[in-house]
């Protein structure tokens, strides 16, 4: 039985973890949880698991939660400390991080100085601060899971490999929403466009990092830090089937894949299980030939400039990605707000980027201001 | 250093395999290896690697090799006998058994029995006699790695893995010389139209049986006794491209899959590195945004007998499939020499096939009986 923490369980990866861990009642535990604001959805995931420990956001909903389970036997907190400690609540062994955004960060530190197992969904803690959590999850022997289905791919593909052995990890892209708009059509589009994902059911804010490829950007960086690769042996190739979740080539010419439906509960539920596999309930099975075709194209990164950002601010290192990050969450809340165009979002990235002198090794002190800074300079931009 | 024995070093496998061994000096040494006739390309062969032991195939062939190598501290050897020798010579730690045809049977039991990790290219030996092959590798605890591309594409994709969450091992096969020829169109197909296999370079034989099918029906059989895997969770993907080598799908709807250039140095060289890699020298790496696109179609056993035969005859198992294998291994061989039509090699299959009542768990010499009975009955239907 695995004793589980779940922040972020009212978004689309955590109602797909509690998906998992109900189908296997005999494998997994919900200890521990957190939600933002979305009471609804939020207080039934408390009737159905039974969680020792809930964290969310506010203190209106903090409230609200409080009156509706005071007569249950579940401790409610809210705000950065509850995050913090519904992450490492007592007895946890994994945190499946899912929230969105940077705010993130901290409570994966905190579990990791903890003998947590990190099953990580939240790309934002290792683009903003990478070199702290790989440091520290080397210094506290702690494994890092990836869920995303991407790098879960590359982590499948690598069972059983020397790391050794790598020649480059391929990062496939769907190219998201307006992958057959060229850049000239981007001009005009509405986020109501920007929302339709072709393969995936997502959140807001990583649809629209899809439509801009920031997201593949992010992914790029987060493989740098998970699989200790130079962004040189790091590509990515343009697949719109979304068949091929990442692709490792070894030093032989060999390349695993790792394929399947658009599911995401089989990377959350291979980083549960991880060594070993379970049955996915209700899985849908992929037949190739039902398929029928498979298509590459390269990807252009004049059309998708945040790729071309997030390579830059990759390979600069410090506290740029930190910036890319701060930058992108900001400026796809004004788009989605109204406040911006979808090329904006572009303009302001790169604005911020060229506006920043990064500085090497920062702290997480050092970091948290930047992303500050960061977002009150994008902030500057809108208004 | 890995001391490697070499059988069949002439053939398309054989000098691939010297390729791989040429290249790496500091990790490979021949010790022995055999050749059947052709005298010259073996003697280049004794001269750039001066093996301790080389048999041949008969007497003539051992008197011309005998006279040029006289000074040379290399010992001869013709026949069956000097096949074993040269599969199990002193020091001997991996056997490559690249032989075509049931020959290359014995050898390799042999060099199980001495412990000597078998490199399989010689996919008959699993196919007449893969029970007592498995058996003998399991008792004697001895590796047996696959050479074939499909083959070796599963094993690669097994890394890491837990053999008891396969849920499926799907084997892709191009369709060879005429997979977009209609089966009435194959009534007047020719010897040379057969050998013309579009994306693999390899010997007259297994060209006709990538033509008939029947060499992925033989894969089939291969993968049951390699992966110890029922035929219901073998399933065969046309795939015209030949660069998915193959996959698995595990239990939770996650496949693995192997890619690659079609270049066979790749599974030999995975054999003899195994369980590390080594650059592969002069690889063309594959770039699938430059492929564009890869193909999928369901495999019609109407249209390909021979693996509806080869799925039978492995079900029932006992000496059906060495049935399967001789009867295919004379009907090719009329085939090529004029003897037969294209269609006459499924018919005279089948009606081998027919014939015989399975033995079951037959042993040694029931196989070879089986085996020659088989050859004699197609002897008469041919002539």
């Amino acid at each position: 039985m695995k004793k589980i923490s779940l922040l972020g369980a009212t978004g689309s990866i955590g109602v797909q973890t509690l998906d998992v861990i109900g189908a296997h009642p005999e494998a997994f535990q919900l200890v521990a949880m957190s939600f933002g604001r979305n009471y609804k959805a939020g207080s039934e995931i408390i009737k159905k698991f039974k969680p020792k420990f809930v964290a969310v956001q506010d203190k209106e909903t903090y409230e609200m939660v409080s009156k509706e389970f005071s007569h249950n036997d579940v401790k409610i907190g809210y705000g950065s400390d509850a995050l913090i400690e519904a992450a490492i609540y007592d007895g946890v062994e994994c945190l499946v991080n899912a929230v969105v955004g940077s705010v993130g960060l901290v409570p994966t530190l905190k579990a990791i100085e903890n003998g947590i197992t990190i099953a990580l969904a939240n790309k934002e803690t290792l683009v903003t601060a990478g070199h702290l959590v790989i440091e520290h999850a080397k210094r506290y022997n702690v494994d890092i899971l990836p869920v995303d289905s991407e790098h879960s791919a590359i982590f499948q593909c690598l069972q059983g490999e020397n790391v050794k052995s790598i020649e480059r990890l391929i990062v496939t892209a769907s190219g998201g929403s307006f992958r057959d708009k060229k850049r000239e059509e981007l001009v005009e589009v509405t986020v109501e466009e920007a929302l339709k994902h072709p393969n995936w059911s997502m959140g807001a804010k990583i649809t629209i990092d899809s439509a801009t490829m920031m997201n593949k950007g992010l992914e790029v960086i987060e493989a740098h830090w998970l699989f200790n690769m130079p962004y040189e042996k790091i590509d990515v190739l343009l697949h719109k089937e979304s068949i091929i979740h990442s692709l490792v080539e070894f030093e032989d010419s060999s390349i695993i894949a790792q394929l399947g439906t658009p599911d995401m509960r089989v990377p959350i539920q291979f980083a549960l299980t991880y060594p070993e596999r379970l049955p996915l309930v209700k899985a849908k099975r992929l037949e190739l030939w039902e398929v029928g075709k498979l298509h590459f194209e390269k990807a252009d990164f004049n059309r998708y400039r945040c790729l071309q950002y997030a390579f830059d601010s990759g390979k600069i290192g410090g506290t740029m990605p930190t910036v890319l990050n701060a930058a992108n969450e900001e400026a796809v809340s004004a788009f989605l707000r109204g406040d911006i165009t979808f090329l904006q979002i572009e303009e302001i990235i790169e604005r911020s980027l060229n506006k920043h002198e990064s500085i090497s090794h920062p702290n997480l002190e050092q970091i948290q201001f930047v992303d500050q800074q960061t977002r009150n300079f994008v902030q500057t931009l809108i208004s």
